[in-house]
């Protein structure tokens, strides 16, 4: 069975234009789209709602931190109940989106720092789950493979997609080589297509220590952006047929 | 029959606070909720909504131009795709938060600017319009009383309020003078008390080359800010028993 | 002797990139810095203020209103107070850089929207001309050739460029034909060469009817991004030796 | 000699007014003045700067985290050349409107977040110190009494005035006792008098552990907003004649 192939979309900003949206869209089985926080805006998020409808592609809301010139990457400190605010805010003005143009809110994923800072934080994870259960208790939620979040959720009864990403290497117990390590990144695309592999055939990963593991993914995150973006695309959706 | 007294409320932003809504509240049978563009945040809209639930009104989605520095009140240049995707995108997220409280959503009034540029101009009306009925055929549209955009609401299949101001002086042909001239507003309570009591019981405004001519109105706006605004309420609010 | 050829440049907002700034300073005599208001951001400002001192181009404000999102563009309604002091806060800032940097702040060139409202209508362009005037006597305004503006700043005692554009159509009286008209633009690379070299060689354009009329430009604005924007402005270059 | 008593000011934001500022300016000697990031805009900066001219108090720029929802209250993370060059930007635009009233800026207190993360960090404390040495190396840094920056400002040579706080307990050590205490804050307007007096009488400071310590504050930081700001400056200004 292919995997679910994911791509964040929709991250223009009024004249500011990100990404190659339309070309990526026919090669991933799901996008998350940008709420207007992080990135995009009323017109952009119509927009891609319209093409992922097009393409039949599954719809996710992708809401962030409300910080624009950091694109929701900063770590910022927000009580649970901001958090919870600023999700249903966000998911619901995607979902009215989603609604007139006639398609389905399949998924949400939280983006950046507001992903990043809930993925293993309790209190924080809590306020993520809360939110996407009372927006939908059918949606589901795309979050880091083997994260306490993860367990959150499905222990709330909410569907998760656990996610692994197409360019970053993987410690023995799971978790992702920090950003602070100098090999957080895969380099090289031959790498990268190698790594891909072993997730979509095997649900597998080499790690940093050269050790085979399992992992439990459900959706594999790619980019859309950067120069190969596309062409590496291509590739994985002829490897997940 | 009563006449249904709004008031816009949620008109804070983060540590700015504006208004004295929960006291308001009690005295008005609708509101209309800001909704984070020109005023309003997420944490703002719930403890609003969540208000209004308690308090019986009847809740509103008050969107308006992405300028928070201008309140919402400068006239802006925007296309009528940009303009019905601004009120989707803010009453959809208003939406998400009555929805988890548990409430319902009763209309939709436009703010500031964006009432004004449409309530005669039928490009602006029609965006707002359809933004409405797609947002939902059932919302009621409040919009200026004897207005275009009030006309072609109703064409359309809308259910409208026409609305009167209780601090506005008319002219002979039921249209506002104009902000431009000096005798727009109506100067003191006993004046703006008469020419309230005139609309409520009689659905009536004295013009300001006195007249007395028939309004078309079902609501009726009051401002909740101002040292007044209370007394002013709980007296309105008394007449309209 | 040599036209200034002056281009908009640290247009980028956080992670939003536009432009190639880099290549293109290379082919200019003056650029104007976005403020952070409709584009640009502290980061962003010091950097080009950097690479313009280091490629000996003169450097210049580049104020614009607080729209983000529509890039500045818009026209919006502001009172000439307003105008004033949006100038002299974001002028401020990019000279704060331009000091530090051990540079010299030589100009100030209105954009978008601020510098079409304020082209022909007298409120306005004194609200730029008193700004501008304000911020340091010897400071260049850079407005649109043949205006009010310039005109009334001259009257003031500033210095003014008188810009023309490399792209844009003119009238027999030497305004730009209006966007509102098809032939607003000049279409084609070979056209464009063609305008230019004359407004370069003989401060002339041939004017939508056909007729060459005299300008009296001392600076012509030209374009960083579009795809063939690095090409032209060598070009362009070039023919200014 | 009596000590100088600061106070935050020109914290609203277009429609959204804050504080009490002109009556205030009346009982302070230096006003630290928001610069449009966590709160202010560029018609408050330049009315701000004017009272504090006319009432000959001292000018100081107040600049804050990009976070106005959040009124730059929440920690964020931003890089050492953020942290310069958003104070440079800041300042810079404080600092036009300063110039053009004929006035003269005197120091630089960071805001909220910027000025608790960067109080005993010395990564951050020095892009501060560096940001406001390069804006003048005359101006003086307001930072917490005791603290890092403290130090490191006065090995870089510039003028600092270590602060104390009206309404905020101390330990034994000099530190504030951490808002995540109970006892963080002073109760009470006797209490707070008290502690006052104790500071500008004679630069000491009660503990929670009822211990008298040795402050080194040359500055006393009163707050402008809250019922009884108004009374209470009256009060501290007396007492320090």
């Amino acid at each position: 069975m292919p995997m679910d192939i994911n791509c964040d979309m929709g991250e223009s900003f009024g004249a500011f234009r990100v990404g190659n949206d339309q070309e990526i869209l026919r090669y991933v089985t799901s996008i998350n789209i940008a709420c207007g926080f992080h990135a995009g805006d009323p017109m952009i998020m119509r927009q891609t709602v319209r093409h992922a409808i097009t393409n039949n592609v599954k719809i996710g809301a992708h809401p962030g931190y409300p910080d624009l010139q950091g694109f929701g990457r900063r770590n910022m400190e927000f009580t649970p109940e901001e958090i919870y605010n600023m999700m249903i805010y966000q998911v619901g003005a995607l979902k009215a989106f989603v609604d007139i143009e006639g398609g389905e809110l399949h998924h949400v994923k939280p983006h950046g720092a507001l992903y990043n800072q809930s993925a293993n934080d309790a209190v924080k994870a809590q306020a993520v789950i809360d939110a996407v259960y009372d927006l939908g208790p059918n949606l589901i939620l795309y979050c880091l493979s083997g994260s306490l979040i993860a367990k959150m959720a499905k222990d709330k009864g909410l569907a998760v997609y656990e996610e692994a990403f197409s360019d970053r290497n993987y410690n023995d117990d799971g978790t992702l080589v920090s950003r602070s390590f100098d090999n957080a990144l895969i380099e090289g695309e031959d790498a990268m297509l190698e790594h891909v592999s072993r997730i979509i055939l095997s649900n597998e990963v080499m790690t940093v220590q050269n050790k085979v593991i399992k992992l439990n993914a459900q959706t594999l995150c790619i980019h859309g952006d950067g120069g190969h973006a596309l062409e590496f695309a291509k590739k994985i959706s002829k490897l997940n047929k």
